[in-house]
């Protein structure tokens, strides 16, 4: 079905250009070596799947390009803070990421601390550039999408996801439980991707029917991709990953595969690959061939 | 000069619109104690200085005050959130703050590293309501708050001069070095509030000698700020500070005290104060009467 299109191309130009841009706004000369431990956390050859989603369904709808490019990157700041702050000794104590040493390693715990807080102001600052700024765009788009991301990161998303993590360790949770740290916790920032791309889209342009769709898509790729990341930290190696592979089971974290067994959750990615595939149909736009793309990408990775 | 104006009177309603606004925007209810985390960190009796000074600079310039009271909300959840940070035993490592244990002495480490990043998150949510908010406001608005308290709070404002302190313990710093740092650490987010203020009046009102004023008006009184904690370090006591007194000689940092002297320290606060007021004048705004009166309490103040 997705045959006729090629992800990797498509990819390209788009990864070229939130390449560049991350590393043109995460400027090295922040003071006291605080620029280079956020450009260590951002510039480190990430798969840039959240970008690629805001960028995906921005053309969907059609978008602002300039606008959509600023959201690529303020997602991935707020993803890429994450994992600065999950990585350190007080939370799931990793010392590797993506084959290189955390930035608490390189840099110290307090700049690790202070490097990701100061990766989430920016990622708030990408998104409302001022009248000055060659590319800047409509304030009421700057105001939605600080909202989408906002919501996407805080208490209600991907922090309180993390808090229910770190209450979850050594529990058995039930899978309605499991779907719900997963869904706020990985699940809420790819969703948002996904509507920051839609809210690029001149609003009136943009049906109801077509935003609610793009967000279940959303909704279910990201929680897909947690599914397909618990199956991987089991099957796959520390190589492949780029990261320790084994680490829920060696934490006692209770995953996909230890509620619903390894069988079961395949089945379960796949169904959610299915739902995400029929909200778009149900979206009525027609240039969803990178999110389609995209999702089988979700579903079928090895890292 | 002051005397016709009793800012005790004017404070007491601000500060209970404060008060519940921030006891109604902090919920309770995010999952596995996020929430109460938060608001352990939030509503425990600060001074609420910068709200003040975001409600002074909006009546100053006959702003909307349901946009002030957001800005002033947010401007403290942005500070809130830095004290947790900086309490922590990877930074400050301190365990009394206003009184109380530190949050992370109370909710343990990684539960405080997570609410100060959704305390964050939070700060931006709250500048971005929705139309369905009954309190919403333009979003033109919404951008440009969101906008100045992103470049305050992150890598060119607090969290850059953070950086600059964690690398001046032990260091000899000039003078100028020195008010880098406290102009970045401290002086960035008061100045915000003065300048969130200001950016709740309708554009056009507001002059551009008098935006340009306000400014320098937050930049004077946020050193001046600084300028007298340094002091009150070495002259108040724990229990009138709430919080370790002498905490900077013992961990070697480099202070105005250190640096200048107590006596030039002293005469620098009032060079400052000094400043402010004349920025106040040359603003060309009739009613700012309750900046001034904090700009006292600023100098002032013996906690």
């Amino acid at each position: 079905m997705t045959a006729a299109f090629d992800l990797d191309s498509w990819s390209v130009g788009h990864l070229a250009r939130v390449e560049a841009a991350l590393s043109q706004w995460v400027v090295a000369d922040a003071p006291a070596d605080l620029g280079l431990a956020m450009r260590y956390a951002v510039l480190d050859g990430g798969k840039r799947l959240r970008p690629l989603l805001v960028l995906a369904a921005c053309e969907a709808v059609q978008g602002d390009p300039h606008a959509a490019l600023r959201a690529a990157c303020a997602v991935e700041l707020v993803h890429a803070y994450s994992l600065v702050h999950d990585d350190m000794p007080c939370m799931d104590n990793d010392i590797l990421r993506r084959g290189k040493p955390t930035v608490h390693i390189k840099f110290g715990q307090a700049q690790a601390l202070l490097a990701g807080d100061a990766l989430q102001a920016l990622a708030f600052e990408l998104l409302a550039p001022d009248d000055g700024d060659a590319d800047s765009f409509a304030p009421v788009m700057q105001a939605t999408l600080c909202r989408l991301l906002a919501r996407a990161a805080g208490y209600a998303g991907m922090a309180g996801g993390q808090a229910i993590d770190l209450a979850s360790v050594g529990q058995t949770l039930t899978e309605d439980r499991l779907r719900q740290m997963h869904a706020l916790k990985t699940g809420a920032l790819l969703r948002a991707s996904v509507q920051m791309g839609a809210a690029c889209g001149l609003s009136g342009h943009l049906t109801d029917q077509a935003s609610a769709s793009l967000s279940d898509f959303g909704a279910a790729i990201g929680l897909a991709f947690q599914v397909v990341d618990d199956i991987l930290d089991v099957t796959a190696d520390s190589a492949t990953l780029g990261k320790t592979a084994g680490k829920d089971a060696e934490q006692d974290k209770p995953t996909y595969v230890s509620v619903l067994g390894m069988a079961q959750s395949k089945a379960y990615a796949q169904e959610l690959h299915g739902l995400a595939l029929a909200a778009l149909q149900s979206s009525g736009l027609s240039n969803t061939l990178a999110l389609q793309a995209l999702a089988d990408k979700v579903v079928g990775r090895d890292n």
